[in-house]
């Protein structure tokens, strides 16, 4: 048990910002996250493991969402681009990782009661 | 940095399963994880913040995917549904937070670096 109180909504953890929340984009983020100077797309796709297609598809939607920066320019004579979380990127991904952190938090208080879990059903109770 | 390499999929996050991740089902599964004796579907759909037809929604793909037991009986004299995470779903539920974990200590690297956050683009690069 967590100190908050079990009321209405206790696990509706709406500070899963959706945009943030699809499993290509939080990878993509924790990528940018933890390299704050940026990463090439070409990078980009082979650390979150994505098609051109796909990562170009995500790319966009959190540029639309204004979390990420996308520059275009040369390096070692090739045309790159180049991405980059936004201030606040930072900032929405701080808050969706303490959310994060709670549902952790949350999920670890079942091993307490684990016994519980095997319990049988209710007499007169059948599959629905 | 974490004492995984960075090599390919690095931030790929097979781990989260994708019918777990959804936000919906992702509180479910904790509200279920948390109560191991089940749950009435009354009582998740105050928990998790959901609409009636959202909820047997979400029960219908947990259940196809056998993460969870659905059970129709009679508590105090009125017809009530009983929702129950499975063996497989804490199994596969304990692995996904597992996951999760991984994504949570990723994106805390951020903090040692956050200076370089600030740095000017490359000269020469412009919007994309």
């Amino acid at each position: 048990m967590t100190d908050r109180d079990e009321h209405g909504g206790r696990f509706a953890y709406h500070g899963l910002e959706r945009v943030i929340h699809e499993k290509a984009r939080l990878g993509i983020l924790t990528s940018l996250a933890t390299n704050p100077r940026g990463l090439f797309f070409t990078d980009l796709r082979e650390l979150c493991e994505l098609t051109d297609g796909n990562l170009s598809r995500h790319l966009a939607a959190l540029k639309e969402a204004e979390l990420v920066l996308v520059l275009r320019g040369t390096s070692r004579g090739r045309s790159q681009t180049l991405v980059k979380m936004s201030a606040r990127g930072r900032e929405r991904f701080a808050e969706y990782i303490e959310e994060l952190e709670k549902v952790v938090s949350d999920a670890m208080t079942t091993e307490e009661s684990e016994e519980d879990a095997g319990a049988p059903w209710p007499e007169g109770w059948s599959p629905g």
